[in-house]
């Protein structure tokens, strides 16, 4: 439980006072925060509140978005706050195809080549970089790296991985590439899928013990490869959004404790 | 173009006779027929119709789904189907989880046993078996394999592939796997996926062009892997079965002649 984390989205409509709060009341000691919540609170305020509160941040979400025009003044900018958080990793989302093309392999070269330009302003500044491999069916629109196997294959070996337990469940694959990854392992992520998935599949993301995915043997396997960090909640789900953020916590505390 | 198979669920409203003749009057040779409409055409019937009409039937659609209770026998009984039809092959969709599970190791054994424990059965009667690596975003409930290396990794040498385009084109491995498949390719199908995806995502499909897909490096693998068969398009989508058949049965030409 001293590992828990609360990935900000979980909690979306908190402002970062209000997250911070809602950790401290509830006993969590660890906070993944986003950019765009950050940014309204303020960044050197953001860093100064969740210090004075005695929390770590397990994580900056996030920057990525390799397809996007201006990606490299952003990721820097995504950088420069995750160095003044302190936060334990930045989450890089690797972006869909550019707009208009089917040149899927070409977008993958790409995100090597754009995380390699990232790798020197990063150590630079003491930031960890982690690319998030993402479920197949946001290929298209948000993340063309989809699988551990190709995140490790593809990345610089200074750059870490994500691993988030609702983007990799399905993969035959994933066991291996955990042992694989060992000490690139830079978060561990996790929410439940939603069978069937609801009309935004973005929206997809459930409690722990809501959808179709077995912790027991993902957790296991980022332990044996040695990984000690936080383990985020982050669960992308209106109905999550719209429930009471107290209840949302307690129950969130529960389901961890009961499942991971 | 004389490889150009119409799967049946493209023009889904239409019953076997209808297709059948949509096929003659396009220049079409080939049907990927499907078991309902099958069904209620009658199978000895369907069986003489297409062989009047001159044409070969590259599929039957659908065994599987070995999560459903009195799988054996349904499976027998398509196979049976299939040798009456001269399906140059039958699909195998896998099954999701069964109710309630969420063991998806196990789920991926039975599979394996399932299919090893039909090959007797096919053999004697002349039909191949062909298991469909279905997209990640149907693991939980349509198909447990997720990609070409597992279907390859866990099937009998004696059953074949069916490369779906729409499953397997965001896999980072699939091309050498297409190559390693070879003359275990059975099947070859194509359709386009939505970007963004609708609210029933297995209604995804597109009309090829109309989506994200780039079908050239893929039927390239195909072809390279020594694949001859047939080409079947499939589009599970609303608007295509809303619209006239005989425009669409235009368009896919068209397309196909484009784009493949």
């Amino acid at each position: 439980m001293s590992r828990l984390s609360l990935n900000q989205w979980t909690t979306r409509p908190l402002s970062v006072a209000e997250a911070v709060d809602g950790c401290v009341r509830h006993g969590i000691s660890s906070i993944g925060l986003w950019r765009d919540h950050v940014a309204a609170h303020g960044l050197a305020a953001t860093a100064a509140l969740v210090r004075s509160a005695g929390l770590r941040v397990s994580s900056l979400c996030r920057g990525g978005f390799f397809n996007r025009p201006g990606w490299l003044d952003d990721n820097r900018r995504a950088i420069d706050e995750a160095a003044v958080l302190e936060a334990a990793c930045l989450v890089l989302v690797p972006g869909g195809l550019p707009e208009g093309s089917r040149d899927l392999a070409g977008a993958r070269e790409h995100v090597a080549s754009a995380l390699a330009s990232l790798v020197p302003y990063a150590a630079e500044r003491g930031v960890r970089l982690a690319v998030e491999p993402m479920h197949p069916m946001y290929c298209a629109d948000r993340g063309v790296i989809s699988t551990l196997r190709q995140a490790l294959d593809l990345a610089p070996p200074e750059v870490g991985v994500v691993v988030d337990c609702f983007h990799v469940w399905w993969d035959p694959d994933v066991l291996p590439q955990i042992a694989r990854a060992g000490s690139r392992i830079a978060s561990f992520q996790m929410s439940d899928i939603l069978d069937p998935l609801p009309a935004d599949v973005l929206l997809g993301r459930a409690m722990m013990g809501d959808g179709v995915i077995d912790f027991g043997p993902l957790t296991a396997a980022v332990d044996a490869a040695g990984y000690t960090g936080d383990i985020e909640v982050e669960i992308f789900n209106a109905s999550v959004w719209a429930a009471d953020s107290d209840e949302v916590l307690s129950t969130l505390k529960k389901r961890f404790a009961a499942l991971v």
